[in-house]
């Protein structure tokens, strides 16, 4: 049997790490739904960086740069984190740096696992086909807000597990995924009225950024699959 | 108004400090209803310590000892973490040191909040009223099991959150508080098929020490409310 646990903050992550994992990282609002926006629509490589400094290197070397901070783009950069700011126009065959206040913090932090993919509900059945077909243990890290637990990143981490567990050849033990799936079986037939409750919601649009909560919880608008090596993102054309 | 935050593991901890702040730990199977329970039966005071090595320096002093590693009772410690173990007969007026595998780490990481009381169900309105007296912002710190988030601390944390901000001079914008009183809207009317899902039980069964699972959700058996000091638990008579 294979398994399936849920991490419900980078903090936590070294408590659960399992290199024999298939790790997927998610940052529903907005990382992980930018990030499988911009291989939809044709980026090439996605370099995702830590810290501002890194990404301000990058782009005095003549890259293209997304950054953020607290959902803000940042000055120096070419634009944000919104999936709609990752155009076709804009992003096409393009090599772009990213750096995000929680998501890529723990994309770097999982590439102690066997494969680190990210999810967004955007490519989740596809996600799911995969993970199955691998025959793995799975763990789901939620980038959460600033180490602290979040309920759009949990709800996801509980869709996904529940589709992973349909197939008999995995199980769980891990009380987070359970509680994760029993969050999302509340929330998922009204979703957009359960996600009001989310704080992230109201730091979002606080900043007039809202407008991207609908998208991001529409399902498998794609097949791709993002993986990260270690250095970059590229896609797996599931 | 006051908030209320709910922390799901004494890893994420530093993320939630609030030095203003009541806060409540718990960690229901067993360390938080066992501690309850000895001031029930009348213990004078409680020294919770961290590591096997300070319990075993107290017992040499000639202490009277609790503690337990994983649920088993240790070799030199006169009992274990059961509830069951803090009879009348054996704690009435004693001072007892208590070491456990999570619980005792979460009480002296709580000490920088601004009081730190000791939750279970056991107690549950007397702590919700005295909260709600005091008028102070809180936190719920969930012992968790081993820095991993557990559904049955979770749900605790869900329930007291409940009856705290039924009153309106309390609110919450923590995902977590939210999510856990969602978990424990779920569970609430079914706690003890819900409660066969928790990993926790399985490990007390394993090892023949799940009697208590009943005892240790039994609501508002006392008023009493043990405080800790930064030295050691003594009673509040609420």
């Amino acid at each position: 049997m294979k398994y399936v646990e849920v991490c419900f903050s980078p903090a936590l992550y070294k408590d659960y790490e399992n290199r024999e994992a298939i790790v997927v990282v998610t940052d529903i609002l907005r990382a992980s739904s930018a990030i499988v926006t911009a291989f939809m629509n044709g980026v090439q490589r996605l370099i995702p960086v830590g810290t501002l400094e890194e990404a301000m290197a990058y782009k005095e070397k003549g890259y293209m740069v997304a950054a953020e901070r607290d959902g803000i783009v940042r000055d120096f950069a070419d634009f944000g984190n919104s999936p709609y700011n990752f155009s076709k126009e804009r992003v096409n065959g393009k090599e772009i740096v990213y750096s995000t206040t929680n998501g890529t913090h723990a994309i770097h932090l999982a590439s102690s696992g066997h494969e680190v993919l990210i999810g967004a509900y955007l490519n989740i059945s596809s996600l799911a086909d995969y993970i199955v077909a691998q025959d793995r243990d799975l763990l789901i890290l939620c980038a959460g807000w600033k180490n602290k637990f979040n309920l759009e990143d949990s709800l996801f981490a509980g869709a996904l597990a529940e589709l992973v567990l349909k197939h008999d050849t995995f199980t769980t033990i891990c009380d987070a995924a359970n509680g994760a799936m029993d969050l999302y079986g509340l929330a998922k037939d009204q979703m957009t009225q359960y996600i009001e409750k989310v704080a992230q919601r109201h730091r979002l649009k606080k900043n007039g950024l809202d407008d991207v909560i609908g998208y991001c919880h529409e399902n498998d608008l794609t097949r791709i699959i993002p993986v990260f090596n270690g250095e970059s993102i590229t896609a797996i054309n599931n």
